[in-house]
């Protein structure tokens, strides 16, 4: 696409992502309805709901070919890339939404036949949107983004799960050791915020799709890799153990992981 | 001591605390001199020695009896805690402050005769202080706090040390699967903020006294237990491994700890 069209659909998202704000903090001025999904670690509210709803009737008239894929399943069931599809987290976080009242994103992402075309992480609490594309830069609200200093594992602060910290998972141990010290914040898109923001040098975690579509495009955009842990390329429509990394941190982290 | 002495001492370490964060963003316009002091992840700045210097001087000024107990060991030897102690932090997550500008704390605390009388927990980058004693309240800035809702260990989010949990330690493993989540900031002080205000239910530890201190008069103050993991008093010229948390989710703990 083009720097204009690229430019309309950004200026689009970012007034939605204005108004799914708003939603958020008028539905915080009353009590949040709370249900639990797989277990009672995992949340959704009525907000991830109404969010999610209302970013698919905006994609609808927007982009009205598209396939969308959505955390709370009112997108559509994607079986290939081809085309337009977006990818929507409504709030990344929930725990920390419903416990914290920060700490939590909203994401979106566009990708083009696959290719990562653009991407949206909204630090709510702080009403600071991370944005932008390889044919576009990257920027926080107004202002360009630099890549950040290419540091080693040994020269950084390393955000991972906490889940899969407690359970001894993917060597997040050895990963943690090696670094300067481990960081859970409890949230992927805060958590791939830091590396963008070049605060930590790395992020890496089990995830879905929505949780790593929107900073697949920003990372790639700032010459940071982001693959599965194990260095190979993420698919899009599944599950992924994701590593977002300074280029020298993700070599030093698949090295340890296959060792 | 009395409430308007109370008020006279509070309000000259709130102007103090203005003046050290302005020497903290004064200094990041340049490059901060950073080494290491125990180990390669236990670093020491210009900027935490020129604040802790400062506050020297300023407690000598208004409290000239005083013995002052600072991190960087420009205060007393102190063997007793008789008369008016005061603790100084002057940054709390010097990794956080080096790597992210962000996330890290300065603390002062009063004890008089071992009587915990007055704290202060400021998040730097957010120019939020969190102060206020027994017979004073507890404010986030002007607005006076409540006491959090009394929620157990099962439904809330605990604030974990990284460096322990990775090292298998304290029971933490079993803490973070009985919790709803855990979370790791990396600075005492930010993370006794997230039990003060309610976020987090639990925040443990292993700490010097300066970690500590101001968060002890704070927690107490709003009803919240403050005592060694394995529920005991808290030596206050020490290490200790500290728990401070809501009282059911205090109990939760102990319990496992003693188990």
């Amino acid at each position: 696409m083009e720097q204009h069209q690229l430019a309309k659909i950004d200026n689009a998202v970012l007034g939605w992502l204005e108004e799914a704000r708003e939603n958020v903090y008028i539905n915080l001025q009353s009590a949040l309805m709370v249900s639990e999904k797989a277990n009672r670690k995992d949340l959704v509210t009525n907000v991830d709901k109404s969010n999610e709803q209302y970013f698919m009737r905006k994609i609808h008239a927007l982009d009205p070919e598209a396939q969308i894929l959505g955390e709370e399943g009112f997108g559509d069931a994607i079986k290939n890339m081809q085309g337009h599809v977006w990818f929507v987290d409504p709030i990344d976080g929930t725990l920390n939404f419903v416990k914290q009242h920060d700490d939590f994103a909203i994401m979106l992402a566009l990708y083009v036949d696959g290719v990562p075309t653009m991407g949206w992480i909204m630090d709510v609490d702080k009403n600071l949107t991370y944005h932008g594309g390889p044919n576009y830069g990257v920027f926080r609200n107004s202002e360009k983004l630099i890549i950040p200093e290419n540091l080693p594992l040994s020269e950084g602060l390393i955000e991972l799960s906490g889940n899969r910290l407690v359970h001894h998972q993917f060597r997040f141990e050895e990963l943690a050791e090696a670094s300067l010290g481990v960081r859970v914040i409890g949230s992927a898109g805060m958590s791939f915020i830091k590396v963008i923001e070049g605060k930590a040098i790395a992020y890496a975690s089990k995830m879905k799709p929505w949780d790593f579509a929107a900073a697949k495009v920003l990372l790639e955009t700032l010459k940071m890799p982001i693959t599965t842990i194990d260095g190979k390329e993420i698919d899009m429509l599944s599950s992924n153990t994701v590593l977002g990394a300074t280029p020298a941190a993700h070599s030093d982290i698949v090295r340890i992981e296959l060792a």
